[in-house]
């Protein structure tokens, strides 16, 4: 699955970001966000959302269905429930921010929390909704204009982020309100960056930011007919998969801890905590991770969490790695009584939420107000790491990212079964998709998809897809955050290319991969695109590089093939994928965004996949997953290691559309050596047809 | 010639400059430079120092000579009478810091202006010296620790920068002197950002930094032995050679001036003002510069020099382009005068001196004391634009630099032609050489580097070397920077490589190249190892990329094939070039250091070197100019030009080094098609065993 930069109308962003932003699809505030980069993912958090029951079966509920549920309710009026609560004692506010966040920046969120689909009716996935009190409007970007027209009503304006000329939401508010306004935010659904950057852009017309912590207006206004949280129950991430315990994990954290001179830490990215207790959980779609913060003390942790999710297996396993649990909203109290011990905690500010962040900050300076008392007339010791001198905040990136990036042993070693099986559900899919085409069957694109994921339903522990499938046929194949739904798709045309962007969340971990075939003759053109592709897909995965080296680096690799013709491709080359865990994840990425500055590690997993998009024409992209493997060069220059990558992905890449002459040899003999791996590693796991159907699609080429 | 990065020791410097950094070799402060960046050119600016009589004849003054001058006096006399000026009415000063620069943050200086190497005895190219009351310390980087051991006496301290618990010159003041010092400068020798740096360095000690605008101590103390400023004539550069006409160059150079809101620029880098004013001097080695300062006004411009260098001709060019004289010395009243009547004057702080930007601040300030006294009780215009407010600097970066890095055709037609005929004094070169190895006559280093000089003094336009010479045999080729001396140079070694790096300046170009042969048969690891640079030099050189790439984006081309085999280089692939200009200008580069955005344009020119340096053994290096052009490719995805290079040098690669095996035949055929290019370009400058050697040197590979 591919990262993007949509908006920016030039291929080279030249933006520099904060070396220490952990990922920045959720550590850009929301506002910058949508003026440069609106979206970085394109899976949909929203529909379809698949919930687990057990390991091997699911059932799915269709985006139409929910969707349906939506379009019931009249705009106009929630919007005037929502305008009534801005008057209540206590709120008191001229305009409100809907953001698409829940307050863990997660990717993809369970339903309750999406106030901003709600309140405007628009169901895409990135967008921001603010409502004053005689207005309403919605900003998203381009991949989203058509959808968001047709879903909002005449009393919302359309945003249309990144067009000349449109503002962006702090300076719309800047302009329609009248200086000094009050504009309310739920602050756990900012990061407190955002929410900083937010203040101080609304600050230029002295209107004040306030906190609204007690009550979240929408979910006010929503009332009854809100979905209630999730309350799937969480479980123990087997150990053989998770290859590090708990217990041991803490305990690294807290030397991490004391070497940065905090005695604590607040985890609230929801993949954050998962990994750290190898606990997963199904409360949001694609990825299994549940609704809690931690807290980890020098001496101990606390999981905030809705305790009925916890099973007796949980308690147990928790228990025994010193974790206590606490009640999901009791987080800020526990934040004030840490500010009252005088802890000096770890908050990364750019994931933890402004209410959190807030709550410290506020609760550190009521302590050193109340010490500046008693010791009246005695110097304060100004050390930020002593006690003496009262709570101080470590702010830096979490240290949970990138242990979690760096997989170990097992981790890599579930990715790489679990892909073998999902190749095997996917050889399957291939042949019988194959076979129907050919039997002229009409299978519309979301058809496709379903099938896909009954066959990856039946492989061993299957849990849910990793993102919404990416099914689309010529044209669609085009779009790049293309998903197709079932009152619109088109059939899979014969005659088309046919673009395949899917993966699943299995109990060992998480795929994600793209095919691109044609089921007929593609075209001269098509065909030197695809080999284009191919080669730059090549070029990466074959690159040998130092320790040290940022993905940025080896970007272009990916793409100097297509540049040779004057061709490109505008989204980023690879991303992190967590072990049974998100598909998206820093803190490393390969892209032509050159400010990420985290090296390449060994252990880390990478997507590999570059693409070219003809517009109303066709899409082709060509996607593995690697995992970053020490090479055994012969020479050590610099006495650094030499890093390359091993491949997790092992899907035949069809044939038919390489355009051999364009190849070097090396080229053929990468294509040769990666089928006859293909054809080892995953013909066991078939039989039949499927089989057969591996045998004829990992035959060698031969270069003239 | 390459730029590098020698004190680091891992591979990937990760810091991030400013974008706006023109140069890194010129704009680093000199402190911060010392600690990461000791020096990021190799050419030396001193000795052996070539003045040009006229375009065909030469005279050289080898270094040996200027040393044996300096090693004449004494020391510790020298720090003596230093030292006594240290109380004198005015200066009161408890240290002073003498760095390697001129006025004009030059690379290559005049002799009368190498302040640090007079005091201290130590002739390198890059250092700081720092005497306190009763120390002497001097700073500089591991290319010059053995050269420093051996020409510092025992009076100083030798500081090995870039060593561990090695302290920086601020750090070491800091350290040394009573807290409250006074570390005085020559405000003329520091850019404004690296005073200012220092000026906060030394601030932690309250120390404070000495402004000493009317003595140089060193000049001083130096007296009557001084050599005198150089006095050599200015010369029109020819329209022909430049096309465009002073006019209009300053013309849309006061359009950027208006852009920008000011009313006058001070232009102190000397290429910028030998540009400008399409007018070349000879007042420091390598380049064709003369010491000048040029004020640019919305209706006029001043060119602040020595008269007694401006010729009848050069009075009337000037003239004509409404560029009025003023005395060198009168630059700081003149910077008064704008001040008192309100200029926004514009300065880049990275490059002018703090010299100037000082007494522009001050005056600025004193004007501003008047008017707030004038007009007390009146709101003040706080507006930086218009004049009411009375006047205000632009700091930004030179306009001068992109434009000047742009070159127009009759540059590149230049560049072109001098190249060329560089080519056929090359070929006579090395087939004098092969000659004389065969024949077992024994050449050292030097004798071989004065031979190519004579063959280049022979081509029509010569005007003097570009750089010094790097003839480096055997292990010598492994050092970087390595400069051969008369007295202790080695043999050139007929079983060993053989790498040589150098350029010349002609009346219409500037070169630069670097080859490495073998005159005996090579082993299969040099082989290798030259292959692999070889086939990263042809990665770039063939790289197509579109409109807007930094050219960081293209380095890792260049290292790909060293990588697989876990070899790498410690230097940048590319540096600009100037036309008929400074052998490094900025602001493009190719590197590993990934700080500089500039994006490569069409025009612009740049070095390919990549490399490979085996300690104690043998380097290598294959270096061409190319330059920027842009590409015809088929498409134009995202609108935008696609560029790529257009070679400027025209030399043969000795096919000996070349392992055919290794390379593909995209590969053999680049090399093939090159070697034809070089007979059809240079054979027809060529007779005799020259031209033979040509057709020998340019016969096809055949991979079998």
């Amino acid at each position: 699955m591919v990262t993007m930069c949509s908006l920016t109308s030039t291929l080279v962003c030249t933006h520099s970001y904060p070396r220490h932003l952990r990922f920045l699809s959720v550590s850009l505030p929301i506002f910058h966000k949508f003026k440069t980069h609106p979206k970085l993912f394109t899976k949909s958090p929203n529909a379809p959302f698949l919930t687990v029951r057990n390991c091997s079966s699911i059932t799915a509920k269709p985006s139409s269905e929910i969707k349906r549920n939506r379009a019931g309710s009249e705009p106009d009026e929630k919007l005037r429930r929502l305008r009534e609560l801005f008057s209540k004692p206590g709120v008191n506010i001229d305009a409100y921010i809907i953001p698409s966040q829940d307050a863990h920046q997660s990717e993809f969120i369970a339903e309750c929390y999406m106030r901003r689909a709600y309140i405007s009716g628009f169901t895409g996935s990135a967008g921001t909704a603010v409502v004053t009190k005689d207005k309403a409007a919605l900003w998203t970007d381009g991949r989203y204009f058509l959808q968001a027209e047709k879903q909002l009503s005449s009393s919302w304006i359309l945003m249309r982020a990144g067009n000349l000329g449109v503002p962006t939401s702090s300076e719309w508010l800047n302009e329609v309100l009248a200086p000094g306004g009050r504009v309310g935010i739920d602050p756990f659904l900012f990061s407190s960056d955002a929410a900083e950057e937010l203040k101080e852009a609304i600050a230029k017309k002295n209107h004040e930011l306030v906190y609204l912590y007690d009550l979240n207006l929408v979910d006010e206004t929503w009332g009854e007919s809100r979905t209630k949280p999730p309350k799937k129950p969480v479980r123990v991430h087997d150990l053989k998969y998770a290859g590090l315990d708990v217990a041991s994990k803490i305990s690294s954290l807290t030397s991490d801890l004391v070497d940065a001179g905090s005695s604590a830490i607040v985890i609230s990215m929801l993949d954050e905590v998962a990994w750290l207790l190898n606990l997963r959980g199904s409360d949001a779609p694609h990825s299994p991770v549940m609704y809690a913060y931690l807290i980890v003390e020098i001496d101990g942790a606390k999981l905030f969490i809705d305790n009925t999710k916890v099973t007796p297996e949980v308690m147990n396993h928790l228990k025994n790695a010193g974790v206590e649990l606490r009640p999901y909203d009791s987080i800020l109290s526990e934040i004030e009584n840490l500010a009252a011990q005088g802890t000096h905690l770890w908050l990364d500010t750019s994931s933890v939420n402004a209410a959190i962040v807030n709550t410290y900050k506020s609760a550190c300076d009521r302590y050193m107000g109340s010490l500046r008392n008693k010791t009246k007339g005695m110097k304060m010791h100004d050390s930020s790491n002593g006690q003496s001198g009262g709570p101080a905040g470590v702010y830096k990136p979490s240290p949970i990212s990138i242990a979690k990036a760096v997989k170990n042993h097992a981790e890599l070693e579930g990715m790489q079964n679990s892909h073998l099986r999902d190749a095997a559900a996917l050889a399957q899919f291939w042949v019988w998709l194959e076979d129907e085409i050919h039997k002229d069957v009409k299978l519309t694109e979301v058809e496709v998809a379903d099938k896909l994921l009954e066959f990856r339903s039946k492989q061993a522990g299957f849990i849910d897809t990793s993102f919404d499938t990416i099914s689309a046929s010529g044209a669609n194949g085009a779009i790049i955050h293309y998903k197709p739904e079932t009152e619109s798709c088109t059939v899979v045309d014969a005659k088309k290319l046919f673009l395949l962007d899917s993966g699943a969340q299995y109990v060992d971990g998480t795929t994600d991969v793209t095919r691109t075939v044609h089921f007929g003759e593609p075209t001269a053109r098509q065909k030197e695109c695809f080999t284009r592709v191919l080669q730059g897909h090549i070029a990466l995965d074959q690159a040998v590089f130092p320790e040290g080296t940022p993905g940025f680096v080896l970007d272009a690799f990916a793409r100097s093939s297509l540049w040779k013709i004057g061709l490109d491709y505008r989204h980023g080359t690879g991303h992190g994928v967590g072990a049974a865990l998100n598909v998206h994840e820093g803190p490393q990425s390969i892209s032509f965004r050159y400010g990420n500055m985290t090296p390449l590690l060994k252990g880390m997993i990478v997507s590999n996949e570059p693409g070219y998009y003809e517009d109303h024409a066709f899409g082709i992209r060509i996607e593995n997953l690697l995992f970053v493997k020490e090479v055994n060069t012969a020479n050590r220059f610099g006495g650094v290691g030499y890093l390359g990558f091993e491949k997790l992905t092992f899907v035949p890449i069809q044939s038919k559309l390489v355009d051999i002459s364009l190849l070097s040899v090396a080229e053929v003999d990468w294509l040769n050596e990666y089928h006859s791996q293909v054809w080892e590693k995953v013909s066991p796991l078939l039989d039949g047809s499927a089989r057969q159907w591996l045998w004829n699609n990992t035959r060698p080429l031969v270069k003239q």
